[in-house]
Formats: structure tokens, sequence, C-alpha cells
């Protein structure tokens, strides 16, 4: 009697995303309206949802017994939350105590998925999946509070989410990591923490389709043509520079006879985009964007050989190494916008400047100047990684709760305690 | 002797495939004009292209064995397909003898060879190559046939094909699979029925592409900017809610450990895109297309635990489940449409109206009433299923002739007696 | 301490590449600027992008052995070559001593690269990393001039790129492996040299994005909305006649049991696309583009039947059969182009005429007949074979040297002299 109460309890571990599920679907009925046609030809949503879904999901196989897990989390993840942060983005910008979804609103709740993700990446195969439903739900109201911070309170331009996106991601998964305790627990000896030939494989399925349609994800939410194309060509510069210098890197700090880390191929490469994405509608010239890829894929291939070591001993587990593909990236590209905001003239942009900084515009309330602008770019940096780290730490230490299924050593980096297995 | 002339037949066993071919070409040079520039900018095609090709090819190589197989008939009947419902289709809409193609008709080819492929699911492992080809050519005509029933003479609304694709290919299919009569050769014994580790993950492909692009897909054909939105929105959320409701229920109904089942998740996750397909652009309200969704992944899931077991042994097999898939949430999508048509007025469509029920608009003929229109819905629904299910069992009756090579039990669900295997 | 010395000098192997990036970086720097808001819009890029680096990277997966390879090598060689690509081409249409980059320019530059890689195929296992990249950087500058050649000398018409993209590659790839040299050394007992089940999955990830995606490569510079759709259309039909037709002939021509051969799945169905590639945008009727097709998987099956085996005894080893694949169905499409070039009259394209030749144009300075251009059309093909079989075996030629760390007969076709494997 006891062991079928036991057994009802497992079968039923997911009840509360159902009522969950319901109660998003009354917030749906009660805020949520059609859009009309505004907003039906934004760009780049198409190739940020195969982002999302395919990309992070194959990207996360790469661990040889933790693919089922992989995929199938990170699409649980985010379609819960996509739907989440659908509302939560919106609640900052209700118009008649209504909520109208466009094209473009469904985006950008794509767009803040890719957080959770992140942190996903750094937890992966180290938290349960009760744990992840929990920390994935707190972070993403903690995550469009932090949006709101950088777009609306500092005005800052991050138009491919380099700081609000990947920075946070990276740092509350960081955060999380490090309060979840797991430096006691660490077993280097488990033989299920690493690739098989075919798993990293169908991880190049993820990393290359992250790489190839980055430009639209960086370019997605530009407001002219001109900035349009300038955040393609930028991003797309970036990327290549950044995977040429991937390949050589990473010969070069081998420590198994010179040869190629598919570790940095899979992540460093991508490093390009992340870097390039704070400044990629900015006047940074061609040239510029191809420098910017090559020091994100030396950042990216050294914080993969000599800084996660570091980190693991430190009991911050980052499974994916998102410290090197998604954080100091990120961080690098939040001060790169300091640079060309301080730069950026009326003169060079022209019409565009009100586009990309708001409160530069000469229509704006009160005209920032390039320094003020750069400030406050600096402000959105830092904000981001106070509220990513201290919310990531908290939202680890409630993690830790028995009732969120902790995982136990020998369930770690694998399938077998959540899936039917052939 | 003998035998060389019996190799020689079985070498040359494709070549009514090749008459057909030509048959196709000769008809094209007959009859097919270019459009010109109309249609040019149809939205959708290459998402639905990916679906057809990626999508269902990939989906379908969940079978350890058959993986071959799964992808390369998959390509071989819908390249056969899309050329002939080109053809067929056209045929409904012919001006001054001739068929103008436009990339939308080619985007309806593309959509009408999912039919075909929903049917390869039902009979997948079990049909022989010859005799599916038999059946998707005879398949195809009828279901344009079918199309032009539902869309003219009925003008039932049905934009994402929930009706007229879905249920129109699980129905046949399943009608087929009954008809073929694999009732008295059912072995459940034969261990080539089922997943391994490396094909369910090949799987994830193609239904993580087909629930990527299932918005453009049920958008595809709508007519303003407003319906096109509603359309990608309400597939969108349905999908969504349905994934997480997938996840929920699927340890809900395990009957192991409260597992997580990969067939749900390949599949049921998807039910949300058919179910909401035939009412994605009316005004169903984005909290109408969550609950749609959650009702979609409940029916699915059940359907996968409870009565594919019970078909199975009535002799209805089903390998892929299309019935959990595509067949019981395409009826749920019908009457959705019924009840979504009956409370459709002009004050909430406003000038769309006409774009989505064109015979209720003021300009029409004889102006429908909503309860007409939810009667014709209605009836579109039933004549789909009769023509489906009483076309399915005469083709399948007719298949199960030795000159289409019936597979032997021992070749069933392999890809051996078809391909050089290394 | 001279083992130190020799284990850097490996470690530093790829620095010249990462000098050769910095050069990039500096050209860049000198002579792009933005080419503001001009052909934002152009069609295409987003798919083409897919078929360079999932399609091309992908397909090449199928040696079983030899994946990281294909897929890291295909991504290094075609990051590299875009920036160059970029550059070369741009040489040629500078404006003011400057390069304006649209992303109708990193289009181009993604297709440049298809070359590279079409080369990669020939090449695919026997020649080192260094080899390739000489390889590729060489190609890439003879590939740009003799697109110049093509579209500006001869000013013929190749919208798809059979003969510049396609011919070009397959031929300058079997002049470089008939350079090689490996004549001499082919070990046909090598048991990498080909397919495990799982590789050929894989494999097909990449042979059917590319079959997906080839309307929109082959119609992505077309200049009007006609053209552009009948680029599409023609595209379409000829790839799916030549799959059905791939599919009957390799059962017709097999060795083994009149078996499908995977081979010929892989890529005898995309020789449509290319064959079909020069002519596209011409008004060849529908029932042409499906009989140009037919032919196309005639051809294709044939040479991978026939001819393949033939080179390979003759020292011109093709790993992938580019010369079936690439090679003769561009000569094919080349002469096509001859063909429908002298039957162009201005009643049938009306004001399209210039855009698809501009010197029939009547705005032309000297207005060319319809004979003239097809002249043009052969002398842009033998001019192309000329410069790709000469620059090919140059290039070979050159890249026997031993600083290019020619392979051992036991590395190849093996992931491993260049990566760490699991």
């Amino acid at each position: 009697m006891a062991e079928t109460v036991l057994k009802l309890k497992k079968r039923m571990r997911f009840m509360p995303v159902l009522i969950f599920q319901v109660i998003l679907m009354a917030l749906f009925f009660a805020y949520a309206r059609y859009g009309g046609d505004k907003h039906h030809d934004v760009r780049g949503f198409e190739d940020t949802h195969v982002m999302i879904f395919i990309g992070f999901g194959f990207l996360m196989t790469f661990l040889k017994k933790y693919c089922y897990s992989a995929l199938g989390f990170n699409w649980f993840l985010a379609a819960l939350v996509v739907q989440w942060a659908l509302l939560c983005q919106s609640f900052y910008h209700m118009e008649n105590n209504a909520i109208y979804i466009t094209k473009k609103s469904i985006l950008e709740a794509d767009i803040m998925s890719a957080t959770v993700l992140i942190t996903f990446g750094a937890l992966l195969g180290v938290a349960s999946v009760t744990q992840l439903l929990f920390i994935a739900i707190v972070e993403t109201a903690v995550g469009c509070f932090n949006i709101w911070i950088v777009l609306d309170y500092f005005k800052a331009a991050d138009v491919g989410g380099s700081m609000a996106i990947h920075t946070f991601g990276a740092y509350f998964g960081l955060g999380a990591s490090l309060a979840l305790g797991y430096r006691k627990k660490l077993d280097v000896s488990n033989s299920l923490n690493g690739a098989s030939y075919s798993s990293d494989i169908t991880a190049m399925i993820g990393s290359i389709f992250l790489w190839i349609y980055w430009p639209s994800f960086n370019s997605a939410l530009t407001n002219s043509n001109g900035e349009y194309q300038r955040a393609v060509i930028n991003t797309y510069l970036s990327l290549a520079a950044a995977t040429v210098t991937t390949f050589v890197m990473s010969t070069a700090v081998s420590h198994d006879e010179a040869k190629l880390d598919m570790v940095h191929v899979q992540n460093s490469t991508l490093a390009g985009g992340v870097a390039v994405g704070a400044v990629c509608n900015m006047h940074i010239t061609a040239g510029g964007a191809v420098a910017i890829g090559i020091g994100a894929g030396i950042l990216s291939v050294l914080g993969y050989s000599l800084l996660t070591p570091k980190l693991t001993k430190l009991g911050v587990i980052d499974t994916c190494g998102v410290n090197n593909l998604h954080g100091m990236p990120g961080i690098y590209s939040g001060l790169l916008s300091v640079l060309f905001a301080y730069l950026a003239t009326s003169d060079l942009y022209g019409e565009e400047l009100g586009g990309i900084f708001p409160e530069m515009s000469q229509n704006a309330t009160t005209v920032r100047t390039s320094s003020q602008q750069a400030t406050s770019q600096l402000s959105a940096l830092v904000g981001t990684l106070a509220i990513s780290i201290v919310g990531g730490i908290i939202t680890g230490t409630l993690a830790r709760s028995t009732i969120f299924d902790p995982l136990k050593e020998t369930e770690k980096y694998s399938d077998h305690p959540e899936w039917e297995l052939p």
C-alpha cells in the first residue's frame, strides 16, 4: 500500500507543472489579446525558433548518455518558459490592462527562453529535471525584470542580448551551480561526464545551426534596414573570424599531441556571435567585427583550457562551459558597447542614432551625450552581473530542497533516472 | 537462365515508377505553364518543405533498423507525390485548359504529400516499398478529390489542413492497414519493432523540426496579415501547451517507474499543431489556443497508452501511432472548427470574415449564417472520414496483390530487403 | 629538447592561418564599408547558409571514422573562405577604392565557398587539413577570377552557378586529386573508406537539407519576381524528378541483389539541382525541368556505377564522387544553357530578357543575338573547364610539398591524426 502511494506520487511528480500550465492558460484568457497585423513582418522569428529548440537542444547532446534528457528537457523547459516569458515580459508593457501578442512578442519570448537554456547548460547532467523546472520559472521572472532594467531603466543598447540574455543566463547558471553545492559531491571519476563519437556529432547539429542563424538572432530586433543589414554583416564576420581562430587556438592549447578538441569547436566558434551581440548594429566597421571575432575565439578557447578546470575545483560545475561561450564573451560584448557608445556621434549614425540609442535622439526628453550613454551601458552590464549572480545563488539555494528531488551521485549525467530506455 | 531473368526482373522492379515519372513529364509538357509573378511571395514554403523531407523523414527513423528506409522511402514517395499532387490538385482549377504553377501551388503540393507520409507512418516497416508506391499514387488522387470536397464543395474552413491532410492521411492509412490484413501476421516478438538509443535521437531531429515550423505550415495559406499572425500565435501557443502537457502525462501513464516515454515526446508534443490547425486563423483567443493544446497533449498520450495496443490487437497496425498524432487530434480540430464557425460573427471578424469563411462574406452569392457554416464544417469532417476510411480499405485491399511484393514476416521493420547495408 | 620543439611546432602548425586571418582583418579595415540598406532584402541568404555549413558538412559525414573531420574542416575551410571570397569577389567591383558589403555580397561569398567544399569532397579523407587549407585559399582566388570570366567577360547566364560553382569546384578538385599523386598510394583495402549505418544517416541530414534549399540557392540571384518564381519551380521539379529517377536507376545498376545504394540516394538526388542550375531562370517549361531532372538522375547514377571506378583506377580519387554530382551535371547544365540561350527571344522573355541575358537587352551597348549569346555560354563552359582543371593540377602539385604535411597511408579516412577522440 505504501509502495503504491509512493509510486503514485512519483507518477504525479510533474502535476504541479500542469497546474502551472493551467494558471498560464488562465492568465492568457484574462490578459492576452491578438495584436492585429502589427509586427507581423518581424524578421528572424523562424531562425531564432530553430536556435532555441534544435540549436540548444542538440548542442547539449554531447554527453554520451544524457541525450534524451538534453533534447527532452530542453524542449520541456523552453515550451514552458516561452509561455511564461510572453506574459512576464508583457506585464511591463501593458496597455488598457491587456497584453497584445504579435510575432514580435513571441520572438522576444523565444529569445528570453535562451537565458534558461544557457543556465541549463551550466547544470547539465547534475541538476534534476524538477530542480531545472523550478529554476527555469524563477529565472524567467528575474530575467524579464533584468531586461526591463537594461532596456527601459538604463536605456542601454543590447540588440543581440549579449548582456540581458547571454551574460545573464550564464551567471545565473553559475550562481545556481555554486549554490546547489555540488562542490562536495563532485565526482571526476564519473565516466558518463563526457562525449562519445556519435554524441559529439549530434552536438554539431546544434552547434552549426546556432552558428548559421546567429546573424538572424542578433539582427531580429533592429529598427531600420541599414541597421539590420549592419547587424547581419557584423555578426557573420565575427562568427567566421571566431571560428577560424578557434581551430588555431584549439591545437595551440592542446594537451594531447596538438589535436583539435571538439569542445572548443562546438562552443568557441559561437563566441563570436555573443561577443559582437551588443554592438552588432553599431558602426564598428567590418574590420572591427573581424577583430572582435578573433578576440572572442581566443578568449573562449583559453577559458575552456585554463578557467573551467579552476572553477570546477572551486565547486562551480559548468558542464557545457557556458562561462566561456556566453559569460565572458557577454561581458566582453558589454564592454565593447561602452566603447562604441562613447564613440557614437550623430555624424556617424545619421538618422539611425535614435533607433540604436533612443536617449541620444534629438527627440528624447533629455538628450544624452555619448559619455552618458557609455555610462548607461556600463551600468546595464554591472546591473546584469549583480542581478544574475545574486538571483542564481538564491534560486540555487532554494532548489536544494529535497522537494525538488536532487540527483544522487550515480544518477548524474544519465538518462536512466527519468527515461524509459531501449 | 531462369535465375538471370529473375534477377533482371528484380532490378527492373521500379521501372513502372520511371514510366509513371515520364507520364508526369508528358502531363507537365501538355498542361503546365508558369504563373508569372503571381503568389511569388507566398509565406511558409521553405519551412513546409523542411517539414516534409526532414521532418517526416527523420521522425520515422525511430525504428532501429529501418532508418535507411524511413529516410529513403519518405524521400522517394514525397518526390513522386509532389509532382503528381501538383497536377491532381490543379486539374480542379484549370484555366484555358492550362495549369499555372506558382510557389503557392508547389507549397500546396508539399502539403498534399503530407497525407501520404502520414499513411506511411501507419504502415512503417510492414508494407513493402512497392505497396507504398501504389498506395501513394492512389491516395494522392483520392486526397485531392477530398480537398476539393472540403474546400470547394462544402466551402469549409481548414487552413491548417487538420481535416483534409491529417485526418485524411491517418484514416486512409488505418484503413489500408486493416485491409492489408496484417492482423493474421502480427508478430509481437519481432525485436526490430522498436527504437535504439541512437534512432530515438535522430527521430528527434524530425520531431523538433516539425514542431518548429508548424506555425509556418498552419499559417501558410492565410489571406490577410492579421489572419496570418493569429494563425502563427495560436499554433505556437497550442504546441507549447501540448508539449508541457505531454511530459506531465507521459510520466502519469507510465508503466515503467513513472519514466518518460520517447514515443510520447516525439509525437504527442506535435498534436497541439494538428488540434489547432482547422481553427488557428479564427478568433479562439490566446487562452483558447493554450486550452486546445492542453487537450491535445492529454488526448494524444492517452491514445498511445490506451488505444494503440487495442487497435493492434484488432489487427490495425499503426507503427508510428498516427491515430494519436494526426487522426484523433484531427477530428478534435474538426469539431473545434464546428464550434468556432458557429461562434463566428462579422462583429468579431470584421473584414477578415470572408477570407476565413468565404460563404459568410457579404459578397457571397448566398450568405451563410454561422450555423450553416458550422454544419458545413461538420459535413467536411464526416466526408473526410468516410472518404479516407473507405479509400484506404479499398486501396489496401488492392495492395495485397502479390505484384506489389508484400513483405515476409522476417523482412518487416528491416532495411535488409531493399538496401545495401554497410 | 628537440622533442619539445617538435611538439611546439606541431601545436603552432595553424599559426599561418591565424596570420592570414589577421591579414584579412587588415584588408577589411582598409577596404570594406557597409553598403547601407542596399540589397538588404536579398532572397535565399539564410537557406544558402544552411546548405554550406549543414548541407555540405553533414553530407560528408558518410565516412564512418571521418565525421569530426568532415564537419570540422568543412566549417574551418568555409569560415575562412567566406571572408577571403568576400574580398576577392569584391576586388573586381570596387567603387572609390572601397568594397561595399551587403547581405548580397555575403550571400555571394557563401556561394563561392561551395567551390572549395566541392573540391574538399573529391579529396575527402586523403588530403591533410593543411593541404586543404592551402588549396582552399588558392582555389578561392582562382574561382573568383573564373566567375569574373563567366559573368563579366563572357556575360554568360549562370544564375545557379552550375558552371562557375559546380563545374569549377568539381574539376578543380579532380585536377588537384590527380596532381596530388594518390595514384601510387591508393589502398583499396583501407576499411575506413566506407560508411557505417549511423554515418549514412547523418550524411542524409546534409543531403536532404541541400535538396530542400536548392530552389532557394538557384533563385537567390534572380532579378525579377517572375524570374525568381520560375527558378524556384524549375529547380523544385528537376530535383523531384531526379530523385525518383535515382531510386529507379539505383536498383537497375545494383550489383547486390537489386538493392538500393545509399551513395546514389545521398548524391544523385541532388544532381537535378545542378543540372537545372544554369537554365532555371529561363523559359524551359515545367515539362522541360522534369526532363532535365530525369536526365540528371540517369547521368549521375551511371557515373557512380561506371565512371568512378575507372577514374579511381586512373589515379583520380574522388571520394564523394563530385564528378557525378557536380561535375558532369554541371557540364550538362552548361550545354543546356547554350541551347536555351539559342532559343531565347524577346517575345518569349519580354522585359525579363535583359535581366537574364544582359547583353541581349535593347539597352546593351552592342545587342547580342541569341546565337552570339549561345556562343558565350559555350565559351564560359569551356573556359571554366580549362581554368579549373589547369588550376587544380597546379595547386595540387604545389600542395604535394611536405610543408603541408601529407597524410601517411594509415592516416587516411581517419579522424585520428587531427582530433582528440573519446
